[in-house]
């Protein structure tokens, strides 16, 4: 079979403010649920209605496909129904990507991107600084709802590829390495208090769960996709003693989180964490198929950037130290896909983060380096190339 | 020197319905004039910002540079500078859009498109089915403080490549072709009492005055340029009378026009129409610089639509007839793109409207077609080819 060779339509139905932050003008949030929060409510239906009418459209679908892509994986909210005021629903919009996808020949995987509370703390679970959902019975069942509803409406779909359980639940071991709650912090401390890692076990619990009742609805072509939790090798029991039809493992690979494990700001070290990735995934795909569902060229070496404390994207104000002549640049870019995309390959293939950015790298110039993350603009700038 | 290979930023800081619906969605304007005044004033702002915001972005500037183009025509409100309320400026965005080129070694041809109370009456003029601007003396004055401002703006800009002083203002001949206030209805009957066109005479007087103006401030590479107002050949006096430094003429030259003309709905006469024109320009560089900065390949054959009675982009729901297999499509396009090129290369070349278009045609089927319109996806579906 074709290797996934794919983008995620990251910012679009699920809001990073870093990726567009004209959307966040004038209000203090950093998230979607403090946009609701801090504007009219008029002003938030006017702004998020446009934001997707224009961020993706049919024209993006078009060229996704002429690049040479197969597939898109697009994180969708909770909210996605409609039934979760004061959030405004965006399934229509998922129904006209799906004809979108029939028409350019696009696949496309259903990325269950943020849940209430949130499964991670993070700014893209919708809520910054604050980890609940998994103890709230209530949330966890409504989340298998959503998962159930997505199910139904899209099985027949020819475009529908698979659905992703829960994008990025953090376990301890996250929680260490990025400590969530001081990256992003909660503004209601209230609310964020008795945020907390989410196990294993539970994860373990709730996949089977999840995967049990997607599968009844779900015809056996769909993939059923789990997230590993940032712990790519926490999973051989699971899937040697569960017996799952056509499921696969979703792991996200950044050199943002090498270098906060260690991995030092240079080429070399990255193609040396390229090539151990990929004799890691290599005996991942011993027990169960996997891909890199996310995952960027962007890296503190090229941005110039000094990554002392890690690199945060949702505090993107680095002030530039250094600029590459663009030859060197597009060799460095060139190098890092050669080596991602090998590694990549040793499973189903990638999916890229992101396709597109509406930063400013220009008349902002502290976003320079950042346009890596935006594989429209890596192609215009020729750092890659996807057809064969 | 090198052809002028452009396209028109249209439907960014000046609106079409046609171009970008869904900013329009659940109102009954035809116009931005009627967007103001039918929404409460934040969700008009809130609209027309995030429009701003997200239809055109340095990615845009990036792409397009990259496709091996040179030059950007954008069309301006005379709002631009905010003095006009209710509108909202958009100066700013001009600002942003002159470092996206200066990077990006793009020219821009700043387009002022629209004035008070419209110079021809089309949805594009702002105000639909008015045309009463060159009656009134103080907007014609008000006009010409616009020209010496964005002159005096932008002189210094290594981008700048010219200001075009007035887009299509319309004489008798093109009403009567035409017949704006039928095509494009008034809405308010007696605002738009005593519209008339305008005459030849008072179109030379203006530009004479503009182009005073205008050059005082200007330096002698960047071009003034004077819009045909669809009479291509009656300049020759006025160029050959006047001492005017580093000008051109803009014409304006599209196949839904030749078809309003009695050009037949086929292929072959559609190539007669190119050929002739391609005569005509090469008679007009007899005594100016002339280029093609409107025009598209857009026409009624592989829309599949009867033009019986004139097409009307604005209103576009028009049921297909009959859709071409791809490959027809394809061998079409590239034909007429081949003749027009040829032709516009007579003159000093071309720019194309436009860049892009936020229409739906899978899931609003009626749109089939107008992607024509919009070069981006011209240049993803392979219909053409811009780099050498």
């Amino acid at each position: 079979m074709e290797k996934l060779k794919g983008v995620n339509l990251g910012g679009w139905l699920v809001l990073e403010k870093w990726m567009s932050p004209r959307l966040f003008d004038g209000t203090n949030a950093d998230d979607e649920y403090y946009l609701v929060n801090d504007l009219p409510k008029e002003e938030y239906e006017s702004r998020i209605l446009m934001h997707r009418a224009e961020f993706i459209t049919e024209g993006d679908f078009l060229r996704i496909s002429s690049e040479g892509f197969n597939i898109v994986r697009i994180p969708v909210p909770y909210f996605i129904f409609g039934d979760r005021p004061p959030f405004i629903g965006c399934i229509e919009e998922l129904d006209r990507a799906f004809r979108w996808a029939e028409s350019y020949h696009l696949k496309i995987l259903i990325d269950l991107h943020t849940v209430p509370l949130s499964q991670n703390g993070f700014d893209n679970g919708g809520l910054s600084g604050v980890c609940k959902w998994a103890q709230s019975s209530e949330e966890v069942e409504f989340v298998l709802s959503v998962l159930s509803r997505l199910s139904e409406r899209y099985k027949d779909s020819i475009a529908l590829w698979g659905i992703e359980i829960i994008n990025e639940p953090i376990t301890e071991k996250m929680w260490e390495s990025m400590n969530p709650l001081e990256r992003y912090k909660p503004r209601d401390k209230k609310l964020a208090e008795g945020s907390a890692p989410i196990t294993l076990e539970f994860l373990y619990s709730f996949y089977k769960e999840a995967y049990s009742r997607m599968r009844e609805i779900l015809p056996e072509d769909k993939v059923i996709v789990f997230h590993d939790a940032f712990e790519l090798h926490a999973w051989e029991e699971f899937f040697k003693t569960n017996h799952f039809v056509n499921v696969m493992l979703d792991t996200h690979q950044y050199i943002m989180f090498a270098e906060l494990n260690g991995t030092a700001q240079e080429l070399e070290a990255y193609i040396d964490y390229l090539k151990d990735l990929k004799e890691q995934i290599k005996t991942v795909t011993n027990y169960v198929r996997v891909f890199v569902g996310e995952w960027s060229l962007f890296n503190s070496y090229t941005a110039g950037v000094n990554t002392e404390g890690g690199i945060n994207p949702t505090q993107k104000k680095f002030e530039s130290k250094e600029r590459m002549p663009a030859d060197q640049l597009k060799g460095i870019y060139k190098q890092l896909w050669q080596h991602s995309i090998d590694a990549w390959n040793q499973g189903e293939g990638y999916m890229y983060w992101t396709y597109k950015l509406n930063i400013d790298t220009i008349n902002d110039p502290s976003w320079y380096g950042w346009d890596s993350w935006d594989i429209s603009r890596c192609l215009s700038h020729d750092w890659i190339t996807i057809k064969k």
